[in-house]
């Protein structure tokens, strides 16, 4: 069986919110095709990743990386992973009532709603935030509180989870979300191969000026 | 003044391995047109962004994220620092000769010469690296070593600075050292700005299964 994952797309997403997730969860599969681990025995889920848009026409996003999308939503109607990510064309998509339609569409068959940064406030024009705890990238956790559109706003979190809604801090904090999500659709030994695969072992330099 | 970055794009590169050190670097001016830190003095220094290939046509990544370069290789004679990242493309770079000369050619001026991955067997077969210290992705060690054109190979660090050449372990490695690189041409207080702005505090789940 093969689980379908898919990432909304929008003019200005910011690039690392999406391409971390898109990495993690493409990584999943990946591991298969390549000889990094042989002899070992990998758990047999497959994930099929598609990076979905309003249309296939290429965009432009947050830093000015100009990408295609490989599939319009129209050709989309079930998913079991959606990840939203954010950058400053949030507000445009909030405002786009196709999009939030689909959004709402799809996410009733989703086994996991996934946000990153301020793509929560996509989720919560959608009204699929309601009651939930969530978290956002930390310069805009009062703003998604004044919405009054989600349930306690929390601060200090890689990703919450509520439910089936995840949604996790600013940009970088996606990848660990998505490396939770990986491990819960197929195995927590498989998403440590995708770790290993990314060799994601972070440490950041020039630690804390305190 | 502004620094010139240049990151190199091929088919095939891997999508992480270039979008990491994109976002690190991008962000560097981001954080000045954003109101992230009202009332923090931040440093001048400006840096520029490029993401350079053989033409601006679009290509398509290792994953299958189908991008556009923002600069042909012929329209860069100059860089201040330039980012070589990896992926299963890696191959194709290393036997075409125009892009080794060109690498080579802005190479010369560079105040940093860098890679990801196994980006480093590009700066390898450009000549680049006789006798540094380096490192790449875990699966790639010995087959770095084999070549002979390097120094000695180290395991075990996100990163490895000989000079000015400075070579990163696997795919998201490349973050922790674009993180570095824009704290020694901008200031680590600018760089300690770019990671909270990415809100970059990275917690992987699934503790290593020992």
């Amino acid at each position: 069986m093969t689980l379908k994952a898919g990432i909304l797309l929008f003019d200005s997403v910011n690039e690392l919110d999406f391409i971390g997730p898109f990495e993690v969860l493409a990584n999943s599969d990946y591991l298969l095709r390549v000889p990094l681990f042989p002899g070992m025995e990998i758990s047999p889920e497959r994930l099929d990743v598609q990076l979905i848009a309003r249309t296939v026409r290429p965009l432009t996003c947050e830093k000015g990386l100009s990408v295609c999308p490989t599939m319009a939503i129209a050709d989309c109607d079930a998913l079991d992973i959606l990840v939203v990510p954010g950058g400053s064309g949030v507000d445009g998509v909030m405002a786009d009532e196709e999009t939030l339609q689909w959004i709402r569409a799809v996410a009733n068959g989703c086994t996991w709603l996934t946000s990153v940064c301020n793509g929560v406030f996509i989720l919560a024009a959608a009204g699929l935030t309601r009651g939930k705890k969530v978290t956002t990238h930390w310069a805009a956790l009062d703003m998604l509180r004044k919405t009054r559109l989600t349930g306690p706003v929390l601060d200090g979190f890689q990703y919450v989870r509520d439910g089936n809604l995840v949604t996790s801090a600013g940009v970088s904090a996606g990848i660990d979300m998505a490396l939770w999500i990986a491990g819960q659709v197929t195995s927590p030994e498989r998403a440590r191969l995708i770790q290993r695969t990314m060799q994601y072992d972070p440490a950041p330099p020039y630690a804390a000026d305190v």
